[in-house]
Order: structure tokens, then C-alpha cells, then sequence
């Protein structure tokens, strides 16, 4: 099973490594990351860089498709990249599964794919996805069909997790969760819209992401 | 502030992407990754490398130090790594805060750090802590003096969110929380080995942590 992580210079690593670490441990997973070259690829802050082994003229399959997100203006640099967005086209004619973790429902999005389809985003980008004739939900997870899109940065562990299970089973999904001791006790409950204080979200929907 | 994070053959990805991703975003943080030698550095399963910016000889001062876990037989190798050691001890001795993630605290106390402290790690290890001195506890984050350790691969997620809410204050923290959308929803509650089901935690303590 070959499970392709999408790199290009700006994504955000936590959307990108959340779904690695979940799930690579898969039986028989051959997992890569992939960009247009291959080598180092720099992340949404500049301070991170993960290698792409290959390069996307090297990869013609792939089982499982990663896309993760980045900040909006990185984002808006891929939707415009004709040989990208039919890169996705092509592993996802193939592919068993689609994915995307925060953003990463954007560049799918772009690249005429989830049409119709329910699925989420950040919380900051759900107009983004109605934009491009997606239906936003607010699920953490949303699955429909073949695709399965995360909504911001770290859920992307839940959607590998979720993931996990209907390929392997519960058991080895429960396996994975044990193994990476995903028991989440996060010091305040602020993860949300709905749940973080209102002058905070207001605060962010007026001004957008912050700079990075 | 300078957010140094440790890099070593066979280090756990989200060991160190999940406190990168959360502590990055402090104000005025320059967070690089440190290694033996500059360039990439592979991981615990061998298909991920991210970049180390900085040699160790390169960099004598941090104020916030992060060590990740790794698979126990890479451990081993670092823990007779007097060099790697030596480092660890010359930065914990000017750093404002240390900090571990899953078997990064075994490192560190190879380095006779934690000497008599609380602290602790992945459940399948907390024996190394006690035979090194530390005293090993099942909480998730643990805070003892300058030293904040935290338990499995993804429960660096909560340690950096809890050492940002000490330093830049909580609602900083509910910011970070918020913008990474961390209000987990795992699919199945099988995290830690008190509640994951009895026959699986059997079966790891017996075989100890799987091949990768």
C-alpha cells in the first residue's frame, strides 16, 4: 500500500505529519512525501523543512493521497499551479483514498475534485470550500465516498486514526492510537469556534490567520 | 527566544512536530532544529527526514530545549552518545525551560538531568525512568522546576500548549489552541493503557514496541 504525503513550500507540518504518524504503521504501507522536486521543502513559518523523497513526475499511484494545508497565501499560490492540481487529478483517478488535513480540502477543491461532496476545512476557510461547490461541514472528520478531509492542523490525527480503522480494522486503528498515546488532555478547551472565547474568534475572523 | 529542538537518527516525527507546532508560535521565537551535523535526519520508521538547520557545535544557548522520543534501539544508541550527552547538558545549564517528549526523558536523564524529579514518558518505558533515578508518573504533562515532560508521541501536543499558556499567558495559549483547531475527537478511546482494551496492553508489555 503506497500512501503519498503531498509537500509544496509553505504547508503546515502538524497537517502533514498528524496523518503520517497514523497512518505509516499501516501492514505493508510504503509511505513517501512528494513535491514537485524532490529534497528539502519549507514549511508555513520558515523554520521547518520535511524531505520529499520524490519528485510528482516520479509518482503515477498512489493508494492513499495526503493533502495537507498551509497558510492561505501559499494556498493561493497552488491553486494557480496547473502542474500541481493535475497531479492531484491523476493520483486521485487512481487512488483508493483521497485526503486532505485544514487547506488541503482547497487545493483538492481547486483541482476540481470534492464537487458536490461534503467537506470540511478550517474553520477560517469554510467559505472557501462553498466557493469552489463544496459543501462545508463542521464535523472534525467528514468522509464521502473515497474522500476524507480533516478540518484544521491537528485533526489530522483523527482523520489518520479514522482512517486506520476502515482499513485495518479497529483493532489495529486502537493499536496505533495506544502506541502514540493519543489520550488528549489539552490544558484549556479553546480547540473550536464554538468552544474558544468569542472575542478570540471574532478577533481572528475579522483579522484572518496572523502572519506567520 | 530560542526554541531548540534535538534531532537523531530514529527520533519519533510528532514527538517533535507536535511541540514545534505549538511552541513555534510564541512571540519573538527563532526555533531551528539541532542535530550531531547539519541536514536531514531520518526518523524512527526511516520514510520521514526532517532538516536539522544547525549542528550541534553551532549552538551553545537555548532557552527553551525540546528533546523527542525515538524507537528504543535508537535510544540505546544515544544513550552511549557521550557527545549528544554532553550537549544535552551544556544547553539544559543555561536553557530557561527543558523539555521531553515520550523517551526523550530517558535521554535526558542519561544526562543526569532529572536526577530525583517527577517526570515521565511513553507507558512502555516508564521502567528506564526509575532505574535512572527519576521518579517515573502516569500524568500526561509534568512540570517539575524548569523541566516539563510529557508522556507519548502525541502528548507533546499538550506540553507545548501548557508551557505556552506559562510563558505568554492563557489566552495566547487558547489562540494557539484555536488556530491549530486542537479539540480532539479520536475515533476510538483506546489512548492510554488504562483504557485501551486489556489484551492489547498485555501484548505490547509482553513484545515491547513493535518493529517499524
Amino acid at each position: 500500500m503506497r500512501i503519498a504525503i503531498v509537500l509544496y513550500p509553505g504547508f503546515t507540518a502538524l497537517d502533514a505529519v498528524g496523518p503520517y504518524e497514523t497512518l505509516s504503521p499501516l501492514p505493508g504501507a510504503e509511505t513517501f512525501f512528494v513535491a514537485e522536486e524532490p529534497g528539502p521543502v519549507v514549511n508555513d513559518s520558515g523554520s521547518l523543512m520535511l524531505v520529499a523523497q520524490k519528485s510528482m513526475s516520479q509518482v503515477e499511484q498512489a493508494d492513499i493521497l495526503v493533502v495537507p494545508g498551509g497558510m492561505p497565501e501559499y494556498i493561493d499560490v497552488q491553486v494557480k499551479n496547473e502542474f500541481f492540481l493535475a497531479w492531484l487529478r491523476a493520483i486521485d483517478a487512481v487512488s483508493t483514498w483521497t485526503t486532505s488535513v485544514c487547506m488541503g480540502s482547497v487545493l483538492l477543491g481547486a483541482a476540481g475534485l470534492l464537487k458536490d461532496r461534503r467537506a470540511t476545512t478550517h474553520w477560517l476557510a469554510m467559505d472557501r470550500l462553498a466557493a469552489l461547490g463544496i459543501e462545508p461541514t463542521g464535523e472534525r472528520v467528514v468522509a464521502d465516498g473515497k474522500y476524507m478531509t480533516a478540518a484544521g492542523v491537528s485533526s489530522g490525527i483523527d482523520m489518520g486514526l479514522t482512517l486506520v480503522g476502515r482499513i485495518a480494522g479497529e483493532g489495529f486503528a486502537q493499536a496505533v492510537q495506544l502506541l502514540t498515546e493519543y489520550d488528549p488532555q489539552p490544558p484549556y478547551d479553546a480547540g473550536s469556534p464554538a468552544k474558544a472565547p468569542a472575542a478570540l474568534v471574532a478577533k481572528f475572523r475579522e483579522e484572518g490567520f496572523p502572519q506567520r
